[in-house]
C-alpha cells in the first residue's frame, strides 16, 4: 500500500486538457457536446485505451473505461466530468477524471490486481449549462432520466441534445442503468473557501447539498419617495430587505450547514425618488439534511407572511428548485479519512455547498468524495486553481481509498 | 369678501391647456421650452391680455402677467408652472396658473382694486427634467442663477437652454432679480396620499421640505451560495438590505416630517447562487427642519460605518444633491388657514414633501403654499386627479388669501 501517484503525469493531462477550449484568458470554455467536448472526449478514450482499458460509450454519451479486477464483482466506480461553464477554469470536474486516470496508471504500473472491476466515467453534461438538465449523464447512467427524455432537451442553442450527441459520435450503445456499482467515490475541487482558508489538503465529503431555491415577487404601492408619508407607505423594497436580513437568520439560527442567500434583486419603477412599487429576488436555501432544509422553507414561509402583513405588502412565491440533499455513506466517508491520514495529510469532514455527479450516485449506490483546496474559493472562473502539490494529495487519496475498497 | 371663483372658467382653461401635449393615456407631455411649452405660453399670455394684465416676460421665459393696484407697493406674486414631466398629468403646475388666472378674473369681475399690485407668474421649467436645473425659472427669477449659467444648461436632447428659449421666441427682455415681492402664494396639488386619504379639502403648507440624496456603493466578495460558509462571507447584498431596513428606523426616530426611502438598487453579478460582490443603492433622505435633515445623514453616516465593519464590506457614498428646507412664512400659513376656515373648508398644516418654485421664492420673499388634494397621492402620471370641488376650493382659498394679503 506505499504506491503513490505521479505529480507530474496528472498535471500534465490536465494542462493538455485545458487547451481544448482554452479561453484568451486562462480560463476553459467546453460546452457538453460541443465541438470541444468531441475532442476532449476523444483525448480522454485515447488515454483510456492506453491504459488498456476497456472502453464504452453509453446511450447518453458517458465514457466508461473499465479495468477488469480478479473477479466479476460489482464494479468499483471513480468518476467526474470535463464539460465546463461557459467561463470555466481548467479544474472543475477534469481533476476528477484525471485523477481517475492517474490512480489507474499507477495500479498499473504497480501491476496491482483489485478483486474488483475499477470504471473510470466522464459523464455527459453535469453543468446544465447547454442542456439545463444539470447531472445528465450520471441521472441517466443511474436511470433516474429516460434517454428519449434526454435526447429531447433543447439546447440554449436551439440544439437537441439527442442529435448533438450522435452528430458529435458519442451517441454510444451501452445501455444506461445497467452498471450497478459496489461504490462510487469522486475526486473533485472544493468550488469554496473552507480548504484554502484553513490551510487543509482534504475534505472528506459527508453529504452533499440539498438545494431550496425561490423567486419571491413583492407588491406594494408606488408612491413619491417626498410626500408620502412613512405610515401610509406599502414599500416593496422595504419588505425585500427585511427578507434579506432575515435570510442570514435563517443561516444563523439552522447551524454551519446551513445556507441562505438572495444572490438578484430588482426594483420597479427603480427610480430614485419613488417608493418601489414591486421588487422581485431570489432566495438560495442550502442545506445537508432534508429536514433541515425544509425547517429553513418553513421558517421563510412563515417570515413572509408576517413581513407581508407588517409592511402592508403582499408576496408570491415560485420555488424554481428543489433538490434532496444526500448523505455520503459512513463507511467511505471513514475510508477517505483514514487514507488521509495514513499518507499524513491534514483532512477535515466537510459538506459539499455544490451538486456534483456524486449527488445523483448517492441515490443509486453507496458513495463518497474528496475535495482538494479552491484557492480563495474561486470557481467558474479562469482564476480557478488548485496547487500540483493539493492535485497529489487529493490523487492519492483517491489512490488508497480506492485500493481499501477494491480489496 | 364674499366673492367667489368660478369653477366651470377654472376647469374650461385646465382642459384647454391640457389639450397642449396631450398624451393618448389622457396625460400630458409639454416639456420645458418644446414647441408644446411654445403654444401652451402663447394661450398663457392670450389669456393675460385677455384679463388686462401687462405681459412681460423675462430673461429666461417666465410669463409675468401685472394686475396694478392702487399704488406701486411691493407686489403679491401668485404663481407655478406649466412644464409638465414626459409622462405628466393635466394638474401639476397648470393648477397654480390657472388658479391664478382666474382669482385676476373673479377681481375683474367684482372690480376691486387691490392696494398692492398682483403679478402672475408661470415659471420655465420647474420640472427640470428636459434642462436638469429644476425650478430654473424661479431660480432665476429670484436673482440665484445667472442667466448666462442659465443659457449654458444643456439640454438630454443636446440642445442648448438658450438657443431653445430664443427660438420659441421666449428669450424676453424683463431683468430676472427686478422684482422684489411682499409676498409669493402658490396653489399647486399636494402630489401626496395625506389629504385624499384624509379627505380634508386643503392644505396650509408650514414648510418645503429639503433633500439629501446619497448614491451608496457597497463591495463585498461574489462567492458560491453553496460553497461558502456564512462566516466567510462578505455579502454586499445583505449590507444594503441591512441600510434599507435602517432608513425605516431612521424615519421611525426623526419623527413625522422625516423622509428615508431607497428607491433604486442593483446587484452584481446578479445570480442566483452567487453571493453579491457589488450593491449600488440610491438613499433619499427628506425634511423640513434642516437641523433633522442634517442629523439623518449623520445618523447614515454613523450606520454605513458600523454596517461595513459587521459585514466585512466597504462602502462608498456619493452626495447626490443637498436642497435646504424653508419654512413658509407664519403668518401666511395662518392667512391661509384662516381663509380655509372661513370658506368652511376642512384644513390642516403639512408640509410639502416635494419641492415646488415655491421653495426658491421662500428664500427670497415671504413665501406660502396651498395644497388640494391628489387622488390617491398620484402624480407625475396620466392618472394624477384633482376634482372641479377641490380645485374650487383651493381657488377660493388662493383669492381669499389673496385679498387679505393684499388689502
Amino acid at each position: 500500500m506505499e504506491i503513490k501517484i505521479t505529480q507530474t503525469r496528472l498535471v500534465e493531462r490536465l494542462a493538455d486538457l485545458a487547451k481544448i477550449g482554452a479561453r484568451p484568458d486562462g480560463g476553459v470554455c467546453r460546452l457538453a457536446v460541443s465541438d470541444e467536448d468531441r475532442i476532449a472526449r476523444d483525448l480522454v478514450v485515447k488515454w483510456m485505451q492506453n491504459l488498456n482499458l476497456q472502453v464504452k460509450i453509453d446511450q447518453v454519451g458517458n465514457l466508461i473505461g473499465i479495468r477488469p479486477g480478479k473477479s466479476d464483482l460489482a464494479p468499483l466506480v471513480i468518476g467526474s466530468h470535463i464539460d465546463t461553464v461557459p467561463t470555466g477554469g481548467r479544474f472543475d470536474g477534469a481533476v476528477g477524471v484525471m485523477a481517475g486516470l492517474e490512480v489507474l496508471e499507477t495500479l498499473n504500473d504497480a501491476q496491482i490486481e483489485t478483486d474488483r472491476p475499477i470504471m473510470l466515467v466522464a459523464f455527459t453534461n453535469e453543468e446544465g449549462v447547454r442542456y439545463r438538465i444539470d447531472m445528465l449523464g450520471s441521472r441517466a447512467f443511474c436511470g433516474f432520466l429516460p434517454i428519449e427524455e434526454a435526447y429531447e432537451v433543447k439546447g440554449t442553442d436551439g440544439t437537441n441534445f439527442g442529435d448533438e450527441l450522435k452528430r458529435i459520435g458519442y451517441a454510444g450503445e451501452f445501455p444506461c442503468g445497467s452498471i450497478h456499482p459496489y461504490a462510487y467515490v469522486e475526486l473533485h475541487i472544493e468550488q469554496g473557501p473552507v480548504l484554502d482558508r484553513e490551510q487543509i489538503q482534504v475534505g472528506a465529503v459527508e453529504a452533499i447539498t440539498g438545494i431550496s431555491w425561490h423567486e419571491a415577487i413583492i407588491q406594494g404601492e408606488a408612491n413619491h419617495a417626498g410626500t408620502t408619508p412613512i405610515y401610509m407607505r406599502r414599500d416593496a423594497g422595504l419588505t425585500a430587505a427585511r427578507i434579506i436580513v432575515y435570510l442570514r437568520e435563517i443561516a444563523n439560527e439552522l447551524g454551519e450547514n446551513q445556507r441562505a442567500t438572495c444572490g438578484m434583486i430588482s426594483f420597479s419603477p427603480n427610480a430614485i425618488n419613488v417608493i418601489p412599487a414591486e421588487a422581485v429576488m431570489s432566495i438560495d436555501l442550502r442545506n445537508s439534511d432534508e429536514s433541515v432544509l425544509k425547517r429553513s422553507d418553513l421558517l421563510l414561509e412563515d417570515f413572509l407572511k408576517k413581513v407581508a402583513q407588517e409592511d402592508g405588502t403582499s408576496i408570491k412565491t415560485r420555488a424554481l428548485a428543489w433538490v434532496k440533499p444526500e448523505s455520503c455513506q459512513a463507511n467511505i466517508i471513514a475510508t477517505v479519512s483514514e487514507a488521509a491520514e495514513e499518507l499524513g495529510y491534514s483532512q477535515r469532514r466537510m459538506i459539499s455547498g455544490a451538486v456534483h455527479d456524486a449527488l445523483m450516485l448517492a441515490k443509486y449506490c453507496p458513495t463518497g468524495m474528496i475535495f482538494v483546496p479552491s484557492k480563495n474559493g474561486i470557481s467558474h472562473n479562469a482564476a480557478e486553481y488548485t496547487s500540483p502539490e493539493q492535485l497529489e494529495a487529493g490523487a492519492n487519496v483517491l489512490l488508497r481509498t480506492i485500493l481499501k475498497l477494491s480489496s
